[in-house]
Order: structure tokens, then sequence, then C-alpha cells
């Protein structure tokens, strides 16, 4: 069942970079993507349309939270808990399984306007690990907890979920192939979202499975504030998907909001100068959501795919 | 007995920075910290020979290896285990306990050469925790693993130890007086080296038994590459010590380099302008050693005490 896992088949190697800028077309703005990989099949027609209904719901869930003067930290959270239940993509429901089969969920958010964030690695328990990651941050005097315990998750009041709810059959097939064939485990897939509210504040949310068939315990770029998740009012929000480790080893995300802060540039020459240094130059390959304190979007990869929703001046932009 | 925990007794307010900028004296450099903190009663004139000798024995280690050409990744990793080993010091053995009276380590190293870096947190075997970082820089296709587990360590070839190995009588002592009494938990001390070898390449090591009572499963700013720990040839390597929350919402080490690669600050004024932005303006406290391309050392705390060791042209200088 390969196109239940597009964009996940193989080791993507980089292609030339895909951007997209689009100006602010209201007062608030958002964009999100489900992960980026390279494609060994196009999608089927009946599948394309999943994914895109998936897509097109967890945009529409942070459009509401913005449209009546929400925050940006909500509508991110909103957002990611969509493509967290769906259990097409790789976050939350339908993850991608541990070489041991089981599901751990890294997740993290942060607000532009406090400066805050929350983060958890290795998640078992917490059925939106989003809303962990926001617990920790709300909540904890840390910042960045791992293995939380069922106990702490309860004792917020939040939602818990078994490793049945988490675990499908799609995904347990995708490992036995990948155990079965030796292939290469994919590299790709998480969740996450960007957005600038009306009030003019940025956040930034990402979750995801990790690779399939990962070592047990290993961790990416999602809960590594300044890699894969980053927002700083003024500058910058930006949610990342790819090959973890080197999203990691160049900062990625707060790597473009210093190059917007002490190099002057904008967002989209940020973006295209990070994603070359930091992946291109080093066979790496990935993408990301960003909005500027404007509003302005930059939706990038140098993955051969990546999913993802944004507005422009025609409307929605389903890109899978 | 306080004394055996000085500069950890208490979250200690940022106070006014204390920064020694270096001259390169020789064809390497090193500086090593041994945690940063809040003193609240002057060292005994014998602890301070021990603390002194602890921080001589380690900068010794890492000396004896750039003095005969090595490189600063093995000098950074030498440093580290010396600090590690001495009970006196939040690292390896004698390090800070959870709130369940057990250990769980954390650390990681970067290579300027090659921009490659290893982490683990929550480590409970590996007797070296910086040697399982590098072995995760090495010999893994990951960056940063949590739990890591004893299998992995053995099947590394490296020295595994038990909780009794780590666990010392100053630190049970010290838990109960916490649990005891209700008092905050100290939020400070981490151990660290950076280095410049003949050949101009930098490398940190950062390693850390966290705070003492912590949550199970908190992480703080020492594993996480851009935070507490990050080197890059041609710009600096940098190891930091303190509240660690603060050093991560900043990406502390990364937003250094950031500053001197984009806004062309020395490495002086650079880390100044971090810690005030990061640390001083948000009343969080810590500091950091850092060594820049030409060999130039920094050492600088805002907190009270930051324990350290680096040379100047009197030769070796120990802080304490």
């Amino acid at each position: 069942m390969p196109a239940d896992t597009p964009g996940e088949e193989s080791v993507a190697p980089p292609r030339e970079t895909v951007l997209f800028e689009v100006p602010p077309i209201r007062g608030w703005s958002l964009a999100l993507h489900g992960g980026a990989g390279g494609r060994i099949q196009e999608l089927e027609a009946e599948e394309r349309h999943r994914f895109e209904a998936g897509l097109s719901r967890a945009y529409r869930a942070g459009a509401a939270v913005l449209d009546v003067g929400g925050t940006a930290l909500d509508a991110v959270c909103a957002t990611v808990e969509q493509l967290e239940d769906d259990p097409l993509f790789n976050a939350g429901r339908g993850a991608a399984l541990t070489t041991d089969g089981e599901v751990e969920l890294d997740a993290a958010v942060m607000d532009g306007s406090t400066g805050l964030a929350g983060a958890v690695a290795a998640s078992r328990h917490a059925r939106n690990p989003v809303f962990l990651a926001r617990a920790v941050m709300e909540r904890s005097a840390h910042l960045f907890l791992v293995h939380p315990p069922e106990e702490l998750v309860a004792r917020w009041g939040l939602a818990t979920a078994d490793q049945e709810y988490f675990i499908t059959e799609a995904r347990q097939a995708q490992l036995a192939r990948i155990l079965a064939d030796g292939l290469v485990a994919p590299r790709h897939g998480t969740v996450g979202a960007v957005a600038r509210d009306t009030h003019g504040t940025v956040a930034a949310a990402t979750s995801t499975g990790g690779m399939a068939n990962q070592e047990d315990g290993r961790v990416g770029d999602t809960p590594v504030i300044g890699a894969g998740t980053y927002a700083r009012d003024g500058q910058a929000a930006i949610s990342c998907t790819g090959e973890g480790e080197a999203f990691i080893r160049g900062v990625f995300s707060y790597d473009v909001v210093a190059r917007m802060r002490y190099a002057g540039s904008g967002l989209a020459d940020a973006v295209t100068a990070t994603i070359d240094e930091t992946l291109t130059s080093r066979r790496a390959s990935g993408g990301l959501v960003a909005v500027d304190a404007e509003g302005r979007i930059v939706v990038a990869h140098n993955s051969p795919t990546m999913f993802a929703a944004f507005e422009d001046a025609s409307g929605l932009v389903l890109r899978t």
C-alpha cells in the first residue's frame, strides 16, 4: 500500500527549492504543512482527494479561530490537532511506527508574543501531543519533557489514548514492508502550522511520529526549539518537516530568523539562503511553512513534494 | 552540607555580567566551566582547594590532548570526562538527583569542522555521557537519543555504570534537604568545555545532571544543539550553564554565532548582547565559555558565580 504513505517511501535527495511567497490577504495569516517527502508514484485521484480533504479541514479549523479574533497560538494548535487526529498524516493517530511497532510522538509549540515554548519527545499517552507541549509551556516550570508520564497528562486534564488508538493497519503494513525488504526507512512526514493573528502576534506548532523503523528514543528536530519550531513577534514563525538531523545541525528555524534580525533579510530570502546552506549543500531535504510579522506567508521545500495548505488571492491552495 | 553543592543553593537572580576576554597565547585554546550558580556562603578554604583541583585536573586533561596536536573534539571530551568522573560537579558521578532519587544525565558534543553533533538526554547507563553523545554522532544515523538503552551503550563498546556509581551521599543529602524544607530546587550546575586546536578547528562539549528534584523527564539546554552547545569552524564554539529553559527559548549559543555571522560582531560583543537579551532582561541567570576561530577565549556569566578554568598570559586561571 505505498499510496498510504505518499512522500515517505524513500530518502529523497534534494531538488531545486520550490518557494511560494504570498502577501497578506486579510487581517490574519495561516499556513500548514503535512510533511515533506519524495514521491515514488503519483497519487491516485481518490487518494489525493482524501489528503486534500484532510489539509482543508485542518486549515479551516485554524482559520475559524483567527476569523473571530482568536490568538495565533490557539489557531496553530487547532490546526495541528486536526492533522494529529487524521490517520493519513504522520502525527498523532496514524503516526509512523518504531522498530518495535510502537508509537512515540514529538511535538512543540512556541508563542511569539511571550517567547515562551513547550516541547515533548517520546510521548506515548497524550491523545494530542500538541496540547501536551502547550501544557508544558503553560503549566510547568520546565520547557522540554521526554517520556511524559500518563499521570501527568491526566493531571493536566488532557485526553489520553492507548497505543491501539495511534497504531493504524496502514502503518503496520508499512513497517512490515520496511523490515521485510530492508528498505531505507522513510525520513519524512511531520505536520505543522504557523499563524499571525489580528493582534499581530505569531505562533508555530509542529507534531510528528518521527521516522518509520526509527531506533527507540531517536528525537528529530520537531521538539527542538530553534530547529524545527520557532516563533518571535516582530520577525517570523516557522514550522519545519524533513530530515530532522540536518535541521538540528543547522539550527534551521532560528537561522532563518537570525538572517532577518541581524542581516536585514526578508523572510523569503532568508528561507532560500537557509535551505541552500543547511539542507541542499548537505544533500538533505525537507521544507517549511513560515509567516512574518506583516503576515506574509512563505511555503518552501527542496524535497520532491510537501503537503501544504495556505491562501492566496485566488483562494485556498492545497498542495499534494 | 551546603558546601558540597556551592553555586546550587538557590535560583540566583542575575547580576551585572562578568566577562573575561583572553587573546590566544599559544597555538591552541581551551576553556571549561564547572557550573554557574548563586553562592549563599563563601567556600571554606579546603573546599575551594578541592574544586580548584578538579578544575585544574580537567583543564590539564584537555591541554595534554591539544599540546600534542590532538583535535579540539578529543580535547573537550577529555576535559568533560574528568568533570563527569569528579563527584564534586553536577555531571556523571555526583550528578544532582531527580525527585525519585535517581540520576538522569544529558550531554552533547559538536564538531565545528564537520558541523556534526551528537546528544543524549535521560541517559542512565553510560559511565561517561559525553562519550555516548559522541558515539551517537559518530556511529548512529541519528543525532539525538533519549533514554539510550544499556544494550546500545555496551554495543558501542562504552563503559557502563549502575545508578549506585552515580549517586553520592552529598547529593542524597541535598535532595533530602530540598524535599524536607520545600526549598526551591537549584537550577544550576553543568560542566562543559570548548577548544580550538592547532589545526584551527573548534569543538564544544557539555554534560549535566540537570536540576536537583527535577520532574522526571525534564530536559534542559545541554543536549539542545544551538541552545547549550554549538560549534562552527570560522565562527565559535560555545558551552553554556544556567537556567536551561531560558537558554532554549533564546537559542542562546547559536544566537551568539548568528550575531557574529550576520551582524559582524566580535565574540565578546556577541556574548554580551545575547546574555543581556536572552538572560538578564528575562531575569534568568547563567554563563558560558566560548572560543572563536582565532583562539580568543570568552568566559562570561550574569550569575553570581561560575566555576571555570582557562589560561591567560599569567598562567592558569581557576575561578571558584
